[in-house]
């Protein structure tokens, strides 16, 4: 087991109309005055505006609205936020939305106590050293941000997307109403899962051993999440698949999942080479494509672990560890077809793709490598996507 | 899954030498002037109280004493520390040790900044409102107080142990170095392993369905704890068996194992008749001999729970519910006869003990009932006193 430090401060209010408490919540932390980021319209469709303005009029709380965060947030929406913010003097930030949401709303805290550009943050200028409070009503499955200490935003003028993580972008509290997310369509359902279930298994196949509290933890996370998701193409408002997952969202990226090991994130870096190139490929799709070449390759060189992952996540049987690895592998594939998922690039159809393209790409022109069991190059993350085309 | 509340604020450094960063960890928070509690001499032989010292020391930090803490600790010793850490004025409180050390400065913390007698918190007079903030250093793995929101005390005036549990006994921050645990006797680290198992089991042995993350989680810890105990009994300096205890003494009991469910805590209310009683009883031997006699009394209202734990955490393979169930319990005895605990009540050497008067003090004078499966009033709680005698 590797030295670690774990910090997920996060106070979660899980469970049924938690959100309806939201008033109570912040006005409990003596906040008089809040900035309220949020999406497009579909929370004014579902009802979940109104609760939420009405618990906070009813706690007596000053609302300053920002809503229309668009997915991968946006630079410019997040400089109009914290330019309002400061103007209004609010004193936390809530977000009621999914990962984008949130992480515009991370971005603007750290940018509302601070005196220069939030661009300069992910681009590593500046150091986020303190923030404003976030609150979050979380309405999809996915991202984890909930409970994480990342965010990610997406500057147009330069094309670049670019991630943070710090202390203080820990939410003050997040409020986790599995029913929220029955209106989730099928599709965004499934990109969900395989992005939770990326987050567990991209701290899972590390080279550290042995870690087995964290390894039962992450193999129960991904149990779950599997069977959740089963039922959920079927039934989408089954409250305790729904509640599954979303825990699973909140626990597969707050580090609980990688305590003793290492983390290195292998697969999300190929992703964004190809969700960066290509708008219409979903992150989570885009993972499902890519997990399980990248496991084709890389088995190999661990395969003991990936027939331990075989046999306890997926109930492998068979004695032998190779073909147990492989198997493992298949039964993922399977499942991302279960749950509708693409499983080659083509599937987008995006025309013509160049590996060589993504593998530049992914590897900033050939200027670094890729860490997992073995350091990726150029030339195998390009075999990688070659696999997958 | 039921609504829950899941809040572990603790940052945890976890590792070898991390003790030795104590002093920059407390000037990173900007304190300047601590109290540090401490037991009796065993951190100076061990040269632990060297380390953390020096490690002040080079960081500027001054340091106002309290060594001297009783097992279960008292409210003399408290009231003397409340006192010292107003007249001092410090600013936080540093526990190195174990539980007893913990609990004593959370206590301390609570009265520091409140003009009442510290008594009236675990009486129920007065609540924690707020509290300094609580750094430990780790010494024993078992009570989990380093990450949980509780704490104990005694009144030997009126031979009364009282507990409390509030947001402000969360620790700011643990040191956690499983290398500080190789010196805890062999007897000492079998109580530390069964009330980590304890903590554990009475979250999951409580009637609410399903929750297969939390469960997930619960029998990897269990699973961890029964191998690396079997592990130390041999080799008490096996570094990553030390670790897994240590990490699974601070899950088990800061409530990621009981999300979604009741946390009954009802074995506990019968051990602390026994060891309440019996001064020499030790609190973790206690819950080795009273956990199987509640568990043979109780496992027929869920046998398909005790049949999960069975096969889950002791891999047992009987088909039928029953009788998996039965070899369950007979295996968790099994292990706790492996690792040296008693089985029986008059393994202690009491002499003549009446499961009447344990039952009386664990009801209270039959006053109330204590919450398991069933309410288990004093009736039934004589007859599980009097199925270990």
């Amino acid at each position: 087991m590797q030295n670690f430090i774990y910090y997920a401060p996060t106070k979660v209010y899980f469970g049924k109309d938690t959100h309806k408490n939201v008033g109570e919540i912040i006005k409990g932390y003596g906040f008089g005055k809040i900035m309220m980021q949020y999406g497009k319209s579909s929370i004014k469709r579902s009802g979940l505006y109104d609760d939420v303005i009405k618990s906070l009029k009813d706690s007596g709380i000053e609302v300053v609205e920002m809503g229309g965060v668009e997915p991968n947030p946006k630079l410019e929406f997040i400089r109009e936020a914290v330019r309002i913010a400061k103007e209004e003097s609010v004193e936390m930030i809530l977000a009621v939305g999914g990962g984008s949401v949130i992480d515009s709303s991370k971005f603007t805290a750290a940018g509302a106590v601070s005196n220069c550009d939030v661009w300069d943050f992910p681009t590593r200028k500046r150091e986020v050293k303190e923030a404003l409070p976030v609150g979050t009503i979380l309405t999809i499955s996915a991202a984890g941000s909930e409970m994480s200490a990342n965010a990610v935003m997406t500057n147009m003028e330069e094309n670049m997307k670019r991630g943070y993580g710090c202390d203080s972008f820990r939410c003050l509290f997040s409020i986790l109403n599995p029913e929220l997310t029955y209106s989730v369509s099928k599709y965004q359902t499934a990109c969900g899962i395989v992005d939770i279930m990326a987050h567990t298994m991209e701290r899972y196949f590390t080279p550290v051993e042995p870690t087995p509290i964290t390894d039962g933890i992450a193999e129960s996370i991904l149990r779950t999440v599997i069977e959740s998701g089963r039922v959920l193409m079927d039934k989408p408002d089954d409250y305790d698949a729904r509640a599954n997952i979303m825990w699973a969202s909140s626990l597969s990226h707050n580090n609980l999942t990688s305590c003793g090991r290492e983390n290195f994130l292998a697969v999300h870096q190929l992703e964004h080479a190809l969700s960066g190139e290509y708008d219409q490929v979903a992150h989570g799709a885009g993972l499902a494509v890519l997990y399980p070449a990248w496991a084709r390759y890389i088995y190999r060189l661990n395969i003991p672990r990936f027939a331990q992952f075989a046999r306890n996540v997926w109930g492998v049987e068979r004695k032998d560890d190779e073909s147990a690895a492989i198997e493992g592998i298949e039964r993922m594939e399977k499942f991302f077809e279960f749950i509708e998922m693409p499983s080659r690039i083509s599937d987008f159809g995006l025309g013509e793709v160049s590996a060589e393209r993504l593998a530049d790409l992914c590897t900033y022109g050939r200027k670094r490598t890729v860490r997992s069991f073995e350091e990726l190059d150029y030339d195998i993350i390009k075999e990688i996507f070659e696999s997958c085309l």
